[in-house]
């Protein structure tokens, strides 16, 4: 194998940017993804481990390759890019995973935004479980405000209610800024990620209350029964519970593409990656004020400015921060995850 | 006056649909609104009384009339529609209430929605002080998905801060539905509405902890110590608070529109109605997935169902139900409310 490899303390293993990178191409080349997806994932999983994402980052082959087993996912698969009306692009990405399709459709996504002002990019049938502030971030560079989301599988109990329907439903938002990285800001709609509530479960700890309900649909703080009988809840009660459903309809019927709940049938209980539709809007501001885009997008500084002076922290800074240390000193993996890693080169 | 009055217990005041809207009429005529502006204005008051929301019904005259005493409305200001880009229509309200201009720009922005598939609507330099769901509402008529959001006056703290920056936001969502009235929902990205907070201090209550902030920044059960020296809070912590900033963002700087902070200052502490932008998004899902459209939309009652079978409240429900019970048996309001807004007659 040709990844340097520096041994850390507690034989932790620190990688740089190109090291990562060359690893996820490995992984992947390995179980026959074609060169597109090689390219595109391994760009969103590195991207996102740079940022200091352990749970969108290089952790995810993991889920991949399981997916992959599972027959869940097409490794060759082709996009099909349609233009589907002045300001609506979409992409059919044939059961691959999601970072390819997008990868072709973005320009004809810029070229519509910037054209009308604002515009749709639906990605179809694709597999999702890259970060969509990646995207976002991508949007950004061309000078767009630009809004993502998707369903992903029935873990959610909706407000006031006790059963798994709604999927944790991440939004994303990105905002270009002039000489400074753009705000961005991704969460899921779930009052904490899956993957919080599993750390808990390995750890054997309690959870604060408020984060699920168990089988009997009461507040419970035992992860697994969440996580095996009982729901998550959303985050900020009736209202979060409000635009995770929102998500559903625009990120679903509203493309043409699967509910949470459908999403989670398809899978037939794999527990593969799910499989679903994404929504992206992305909007121009040149197209909207015109020549006064950039003195009215500059009052947004002053935002950002009183927002972080009465000491709060504006969302996406600890992840440009991270990038940076990340690109001076390497991502350190833990020894078990990059030997659980290693393994899927062989 | 003609409006017929039924004594009601405790000498409450009950008024039907007609009476309302005539009620509304007199005081804007009376105050030298222009006729369309008084019938604009009145269908929204009416509309939001007629669904049980007190706060954005009649007694938003009181508001209304405050705002034009201090100068800060224009009565007979006429709107401008602009044709802006392919999918963007900016109507300049020219200072006057939001209904008139909304109502004028309407046509334009059905007619971009369903050629493109998506289109914004600006609505710039306007009073707003209607619920925005009414407008919500108006599009699913026509068959669109809509969202809207407007930015108000520096009234909560971000995430983590500690001073009044950021609005109490709404947003609004529709979704048509095929027999059934559209799902629709329309809050603050605060914990809490303003009003609410003004309730408890009217009543000598204590508040729930995390709506608000002292002067001191620490959280307070005080309402007149949110109200008056402190800083309200969002939902949903660091999750809510984002989505408040974007909405400044959107509905402020990307439209060439205020900031909360900026429509403060220009307020000049008068306490008026805040001036400002106004976002709305079209969407519409003929355009986006063809003929399929119908059948891929009939996919979300499904969703509706099983919330609904779980126990959960679809948002908007309770609005249906006060509509369709005031329908039958009219609107009571407080003898001290219809005898204000009598006032405002004379």
């Amino acid at each position: 194998m040709s990844d340097a490899i520096h041994d850390g303390p507690e034989a932790d293993v620190t990688l740089v940017r190109e090291e990562l990178f060359s690893l996820c191409r490995r992984v992947l080349m390995r179980h026959g993804f074609s060169e597109p997806h090689v390219e595109a994932v391994s760009d969103a999983l590195v991207a996102a481990e740079m940022d200091g994402s352990r749970s969108h980052g290089l952790y995810r082959l993991l889920g991949f390759i399981d997916t992959l087993k599972n027959g869940a996912v097409v490794p060759d698969a082709e996009p099909v890019v349609e233009d589907a009306a002045p300001s609506v692009v979409k992409v059919d990405a044939n059961g691959g995973f999601s970072p390819y399709a997008f990868r072709q459709s973005v320009p004809a996504l810029v070229t519509k935004a910037k054209a009308s002002g604002i515009a749709i990019l639906a990605v179809n049938h694709c597999v999702h479980g890259t970060a969509l502030w990646v995207e976002i971030e991508r949007l950004t560079r061309e000078g767009l405000v630009a809004i993502a989301c998707n369903p992903t599988q029935s873990y959610m109990a909706p407000h006031g209610g006790r059963a798994p329907l709604l999927g944790t439903n991440p939004i994303a938002f990105g905002w270009p800024r002039l000489n400074a990285d753009p705000y961005v800001f991704d969460f899921a709609t779930s009052a904490i990620a899956r993957g919080d509530i599993e750390l808990y479960r390995r750890q054997g700890k309690e959870m604060p209350l408020g984060w699920g309900v168990g089988r009997d649909g009461n507040p419970t703080q035992e992860p697994g029964e969440v996580l095996d009988h009982g729901a998550m809840l959303p985050f900020g009660e009736h209202k979060g519970s409000a635009l995770a459903i929102m998500i559903e309809l625009i990120a679903g019927p509203l493309i043409g593409d699967m509910l949470s709940v459908e999403s989670s049938e398809h899978d037939q209980g794999r527990g593969s990656l799910p499989y679903h539709g994404e929504l992206i809007i992305a909007m121009d501001p040149a197209r909207i004020t015109g020549s006064a885009a950039p003195q009215h997008m500059l009052r947004s500084e002053r935002l950002f400015e009183l927002v972080q002076q009465q000491g709060a922290r504006l969302s996406s800074q600890r992840r440009y921060q991270a990038r940076r240390r990340h690109h001076e000193q390497g991502v350190t993996l833990s020894r078990a995850l990059y030997e659980d890693i290693l393994r899927l080169t062989t």
